[in-house]
């Protein structure tokens, strides 16, 4: 494809008017001030149109799509014990394909072209992945309530054998992670058999990170003073690339750590203001020159997968909660939402419109009342702009969606089916309650 | 018009599926379960769409709307004197009708039927709320420096001026409030002859208060330790209906106050977060029964008018600053998007799907990935939603905006005057600077 007189987000988050852009097969060929020689397909016009990297959903739970909208306005135990848990009790395999499927449709409807996931359900998570063409770095959640040796546990047995069948499959657009849920759904010695097998099998890590101040807290008191960030670095888990999410209540020395180790933050703050856990301080984060990447969480405490949404948030919390208008630029969270969530990934070719890089690019309007006028383009693109201004998303050369059409999704079908295993786990929670 | 078969939020802020709403003239005739007999013109089908009070954005500076993306990452005093000031010194009337014209379509796009409005260029401001068919609560800032006759001011002459030409014209679309710009750019004799005045002409009345922490510190030291609220409440400015806006530091006994005096708080949470303001205690408003209204500010400082964005920050910062998930629920931000708005502007007929009332109303798409699954509709229309679901917007059942059509504005005509007059300012700025 040709994208012909188009602006363009540049490597230091400006925007450039008038270029020229040519993918050919998966990757970026060119990038220039002239229309390229050769025939590069077909040719977009990018009057009024602005083209840039596609965005990283760097912390996703995509099969919980099936919860938008169920459970509000809850304290955290009551909303996970008596609507979540509940719930997923109920969501069975094709359930979890149909719902991830959906959660596909919206990230590429809002221009995310690669996320990083932990849930269950893992085959049928990697089947609608697989399908929709979109990328993941795919992990299922290891979880351990007692002493025992990690090849015991069936989730770790599950994520080794994911490894061996999707690693790196379709042309590597899906990876597998090794995800350890969390320091308190975990037992300190699996904790480190975790961290030596991610790194035997030369693995990335995901886990949940001090994303309470009560998991924070009793996380001291469970190990001897220990933070989770502490604890995680002692048992070896920082020795190999990890993102950890949320991270909302790491101590200063934390982020020093957090730093030294290369670990990516997943901030996902609309999560944690939804579910009231807080306010990641990205501002010290940054300043430490911590890698961090932007995530959704699930629908479940969202309720959208939005990642516009999600710069916006990221973008203004910390400017008022600080009290501070300076901090965290538009330039600060584009790069958050593109480059620092590909790196997370470890995917290096991907993240900017560069030839030799992997063709994941979206096409944002500008030609909405709300862009208008460009007084600064880069500025409007975070703070006035919205998921549903993109018109193009494309990952590895292929276009998935184009003007509200997705060209490897049946969405009415997958909404049909959505909605009807919502009514019939629902109508088995009420009847089990 | 007749909307068959259709959702409705209700007045407790709950959805009703397969309603009949028929509307004629300026008001909604019918509201129930049955199709209505009689012929209301075009039938609206209503199958998986949503029909609700048109949002009320309490506060905001319409004209602004050339500087969006114009001023960033500055703190307030920058903010102003480098980038504000200069570009506003250089608007002249018809950029500011254009302006205003760009920021009503913005506002109609995105759902809003009323506006409450604090700027100059009145008459320009004027022009386009009366061609565009929108409401609006108009009000000239007036600002003091000095010990005078407030009848010296020019500001509160063009007030007065405006008030006998244009208050309740149009059938009432257009009402002139009086504004006190804030404690800070006013002398206190003039506030106490603003109160007795705006009295005495039985208008309601709009201002700043305590946006920030220096405002309402700097106020206390002026002013023998009374808080701006004190001070307005001691000069009698809440004896007449008041909406005041921003209200992020007024502290708990200034609440007090502004809940005996039917005061409303008008609260921006998008700008106060960017400008680095702080945090609105929307809660503890709404603990005391303050009628609380939502706004957008000018999109200098946001940088757009879409009310959704407003209500998804609205009801998620309390929850995340407050650490309380289980505050600020969708209902209240629902309620404080309509009733409220309505309710601060007078227009008591207006801000619910009732027969009888005004037919302000709005058509909101169900249909899309992100409002799927429809676990609870009502839930997904504020944590999930986006302006641009808005299919239709009408205001005294009149369609002003229609499946990305406007009927009363030229709007390709309008973002390139908008975009040739920015251009134009910033040529000035630039070569004055």
């Amino acid at each position: 494809m040709l994208f012909s007189d188009i602006s363009v987000l540049d490597d230091t988050f400006h925007c450039q008017a008038h270029k020229y852009v040519a993918t050919e097969g998966n990757k970026i060929a060119y990038v220039g001030d002239e229309m390229p020689e050769g025939d590069f397909g077909e040719i977009y016009d990018g009057h009024n149109r602005f083209l840039m990297s596609g965005l990283v959903n760097a912390h996703s739970h995509a099969a919980m799509t099936l919860l938008r909208g169920y459970a509000e306005n809850l304290p955290l135990d009551r909303w996970l014990n008596e609507r979540v848990f509940p719930f997923e009790d109920k969501i069975q395999n094709e359930d979890a394909y149909y719902s991830t499927m959906l959660a596909i449709a919206e990230m590429l409807r809002t221009g995310t072209t690669s996320f990083t996931d932990m849930y269950f359900f893992s085959e049928y998570v990697l089947k609608a992945v697989g399908e929709s063409g979109i990328k993941c770095n795919f992990s299922r959640a290891i979880t351990s309530f007692s002493d025992c040796n990690i090849s015991e546990i069936p989730s770790f047995r599950e994520s080794e054998t994911l490894v061996k069948t999707y690693h790196n499959a379709f042309d590597g657009r899906i990876k597998i992670d090794m995800s350890l849920h969390a320091e308190y759904t975990n037992r300190r010695m699996v904790i480190e058999q975790f961290a030596e097998s991610v790194k035997a099998h030369n693995l990335r890590a995901h886990v949940h990170l001090s994303e309470t101040e009560k998991e924070h807290e009793e996380c001291k008191q469970r190990h001897g003073g220990l933070t989770p960030t502490e604890l995680f670095q002692a048992c070896g888990v920082f020795d190999v690339p990890t993102t950890a999410a949320h991270c909302v209540w790491v101590t200063d020395s934390d982020m020093d750590i957090l730093k030294a180790k290369g670990v990516t933050v997943a901030t996902n703050p609309a999560s944690n203001l939804k579910l009231g856990s807080g306010v990641c301080n990205t501002y010290a984060m940054l300043r430490k020159g911590i890698n961090v990447a932007l995530g959704t969480d699930s629908v479940a405490s969202n309720n959208n997968l939005d990642m516009f949404k999600e710069m916006y948030l990221c973008a203004l919390l910390p400017k008022g909660v600080y009290r501070r208008p300076d901090i965290v630029s538009e330039r600060d969270v584009l790069k958050m939402a593109t480059q620092n969530g590909y790196f997370a990934q470890g995917r290096t070719d991907c993240g900017m419109v560069k030839a030799g890089n992997r063709a994941d690019l979206i096409v944002v309007d500008l030609d909405t009342v709300h862009m208008c006028p460009h007084n600064d383009t880069v500025n409007n693109l975070v703070y006035a702009a919205s998921g549903e201004d993109v018109l193009l998303t494309m990952a590895d050369g292929k276009v998935l969606y184009k003007d509200g059409v997705y060209t490897t999704i049946d969405i009415e079908k997958v909404k049909h089916e959505v909605e009807a295993r919502t009514k019939r786990i629902q109508n088995e929670v009420n009847a089990h309650a």
